[in-house]
């Protein structure tokens, strides 16, 4: 099989597993616990917390582990929201295309009161720094927005972004979770307040990840509880977890030159390939893009067929988000970038590891034309654009 | 080592460890993608669903997957507190020894405008059902009461009092992380509408639980995002730990019985052991408490001494929750049965598992015994107590 999907999860590295593999046998001890066996559970989760806060350039004491990009998502936004409601500010700046761990979150406090501004992505799905500078009013909380697109993989200036937030002192988050491990990030760097990151997506293990608060923000928890996290984040620490997710973005970040070269020459080769199908354009821009993310719009063809008969072919794709996947609607990161439904709803995402091959890409490149003309030679919608009664789009 | 801290965490069984392991390496697709490895992901997500839902006596789909015992608790929490909101109501009952996780979330609440009543727990660590039924008001949405108290162990009446809550159409949760796995748990029988339980405590994985509720109840998500868990818990699937969990609760509901059985043997023996030790009680009801929890007050000592001094004799104990260890206030528990400050602090937690021997178990006795007598050799308070300076208490 060709796992081409690594945007929705990524197969565990094997120095992730034996991490995790040794601490669950050998460590099992409660890191709250005053005794040896619960002390040495302490000490790995301090140490992988100096592990992680230094990939990112930040403190050890600005990382809560989470159990995953989502919940530190949903923290990050609801301590922004927090804040702004003790100053009596209730707007929050976003974009359009953000993760629904966001929308969904931003959807909640609306409804508690909170006015929200969804930033144009443009038809690159770039954000652009001066517009979120005319969007800052003087009761915005917080800007959200993402460092890199789960869909189709561009990469956000979010230096720029972070310093047009630091000039006019409102709270920046970026939801980095397809950026960590893949693309350079530095929290000081790159004017970041809050950033959440989830293991799964640079070959560490489902269910943990962390989210970074820059020191002196006042923490409003998710989950209470237990004086885990300093308080800030209740319920017995996921040891092996949080130890595996270390070694996975430690190992993610001394490779990352390296693997990024591979990646994106492929990445290329797959994107110059795909182009001469005919009638099919790539989403996201060209260059501005995560090394692996390669996404494209088909016209004329229904993007779950395409799927299903990839994966016939031994191939793992996907249309969009997989956390999205089940639902009919297109995806909301298409059409925020303009696609039309139909155009939309005829996607394919692939995002290849560094361990994807040149005869990988060949052969994934004659497969998605083989499936497209074939899906085509049936479609009534393409039929209607080949004889002119509809028009072509891409 | 001797673990004597059951009720921290369980060593993980070698059931969980390889379910975990195995599924960590052949199973990574993300259960929300369309391809075969996803499907596969799915099926073993939805067969633990199965078997999670079995042990309970529920229904697949009324078991949503968590983080853990905290996250659930919250969220069975807020589910309550929102459908209060909607009806009107915003009076919660629960009582004084609830774990943080409840406690904590009900602290939020009362800030958001709820009235909380604590019921009293009695001197023998046991609610009484009448007492519910007399603390129900015409605005009361919601009961919590855990099933077994994780400091002192004592099980509650939890089928009474869901027959009381059922009686006056209230909403009943209960946190039965130290309960599952150790004691029969069902929730038709017990009626009970939405139940807490950990992994990790039956020797599973860290970081993964579930949260039971019961169909019909309108749900409230405490992580916005994906899909995920039909839309009631965002974030990609931890697929190798809620594996591990079934697996964990399966095998624990299998030997349930003859380790009950062992354990119970052990805990009255330890009881019976170290009540010989002058000025000592046992903490909570003596029969009506978990198979494997012993918790005890020592006069005149001071609990974190005698746990660093059993540590060095290669036992492993606790002084009350391990979530709030590091904290010098005494026990909300042991206070909450009447214990006063002073002897609450001499408070010692040995929480043994099913593979304790009775060689073991004397050893735990012979040490207590030791390290209880040299703490108080040099204790002031000790002193002005056989001095007749203070009176003795117990």
């Amino acid at each position: 099989m060709i796992y081409a999907d690594n945007a929705a999860t990524t197969r565990m590295s094997d120095t992730a597993i034996s991490t995790m593999t040794s601490v669950m046998k050998e460590m099992y001890g409660n890191p709250s616990s005053l005794y040896s066996l619960g002390q040495e559970a302490k000490e790995i989760i301090e140490k992988a917390r100096e592990d992680v806060a230094s990939v990112i350039g930040a403190e050890p004491r600005e990382i809560i582990f989470t159990s995953g990009g989502s919940e530190a998502d949903n923290q990050a936004i609801r301590i922004g929201a927090e804040i702004g409601k003790k100053n009596g500010k209730k707007h929050i700046i976003s974009t359009a295309f953000e993760h629904h761990a966001v929308l969904h979150t931003l959807k909640r406090l609306e409804a508690e009161g909170f006015e929200v501004t969804l930033l144009d992505v443009h038809e690159n799905g770039i954000v652009r720094p001066e517009e979120v500078e005319a969007a800052i009013r003087d009761d915005t909380c917080l800007v959200t927005i993402m460092f890199a697109n789960n869909e189709i993989g561009t990469i956000q200036p979010i230096r720029e972004i972070g310093a047009v937030c630091r000039e006019k002192k409102v709270l920046f988050h970026t939801d980095a979770v397809q950026a960590i491990g893949h693309v350079p990030v530095n929290v000081v760097d790159d004017n970041i307040d809050m950033l959440s990151s989830s293991a799964h997506k640079y070959h560490g293990p489902k269910g943990v990840g962390f989210l970074y608060v820059k020191k002196g923000i006042r923490i409003t928890n998710l989950i209470e509880g237990g004086a885990q996290e300093q308080g800030r984040r209740a319920g017995t620490e996921n040891v092996p977890g949080i130890a595996a997710m270390a070694a996975a973005i430690k190992e993610a970040s001394e490779h990352m030159e390296e693997n990024a070269k591979v990646m994106t020459a492929m990445r290329d080769k797959l994107i110059e390939g795909l182009s001469r199908i005919p009638h099919s354009a790539l989403n996201g821009d060209a260059t501005r893009r995560l090394p692996g993310n390669v996404n494209f719009c088909f016209e004329g063809i229904e993007g779950e067929s395409l799927l299903l008969l990839l994966d016939d072919k031994g191939i793992a794709a996907s249309s969009g988000s997989a956390c999205t996947s089940g639902s009919l609607d297109p995806s909301h990161v298409l059409l925020a970038i303009g696609r039309v439904h139909d155009v939309a709803h005829g996607s394919l995402r692939l995002t290849v590891g560094e361990d994807i091959t040149e005869e990988q890409i060949d052969y994934i490149i004659k497969s998605v034309k083989e499936v497209v003309e074939y899906l085509r030679s049936f479609s009534p919608v393409w039929r209607d654009l080949c004889s002119g009664k509809a028009q072509f789009i891409l």
